[in-house]
């Protein structure tokens, strides 16, 4: 578990690897944006992705599963303030095995003396080493208190 | 359907509404985001969120599926290129009736002339006015062709 005072700038943790099925992509699409690229494999075909797509938000949902389910845990969690940027520059697609890399990009104290800010970029790749999401999240991460100091 | 040439800036759109339960928190938590904050309202009340919270990736879903189903809809579909900013300043809870407000805040073409890009707001409400989400997102846009001109 890293605190805010073990966090250093450059530091990467790796998570993964997630299989993501034709079944999986049609389910959450379903469920959260049905739209015909991310539906059905026909319609998909005579779309602008050429083919069966997942949606952006089920590779981001994904690639949460993998932070938390990967190295490098927070203390507290991961509790997102928020995000300066997601890009999609490939699409996830039936089969895709995907994986992610997460970099510390800067570290910073808040006006809380309990918390501070960790700025990290988690890329998640599929199996050809192609770049499906690249986000940077702003999380909050707990300072050390010294009854915390023997953890 | 709107094309490119059919967006003004400031244009306001609505969606929703959509009403969560905790039952939907803990099951999408499960799937992608499995944190004792999002999985168990007792482990939850010890957190920083003080009680059950939606993962913001369910709240962002959600939001999708508000876009998607609400006015406003785009030719060729509500396809992303990327995200400039998504941010949570308050949690979505079990019971919340969220709903959206997407506001056009920039188009420009693209070098493809068939192609523009369109920069959204999307606002996410809970049911008090509070604000659960805050979207900004690239669109592609189809520029309305020869043959599109009658629809």
């Amino acid at each position: 578990m890293r605190y805010y005072d073990d966090l250093n700038i450059g530091d990467r943790h790796a998570g993964g690897p997630v299989t993501v099925t034709e079944e999986d992509i049609v389910a959450f699409a379903r469920q959260f944006d049905p739209q015909p690229f991310h539906l059905d494999a026909t319609a998909a075909e005579a779309s602008i992705f050429r083919g069966l797509a997942a949606s952006g938000w089920h590779t981001a949902a994904l690639t949460m599963k993998m932070i938390v389910g990967g190295e490098g845990r927070l203390a507290g969690g991961f509790v997102g303030l928020g995000v300066d940027e997601v890009a999609w520059p490939t699409a996830t697609r039936p089969g895709d095995t995907l994986r992610v890399e997460s970099e510390v990009l800067e570290k910073r104290l808040t006006s809380r003396p309990d918390r501070g800010i960790a700025r990290i970029r988690t890329t998640t790749y599929n199996q050809k080493g192609e770049v499906v999401q690249r986000l940077v999240a702003n999380l909050l991460v707990p300072v050390r208190q010294p009854a915390e100091a023997a953890e």
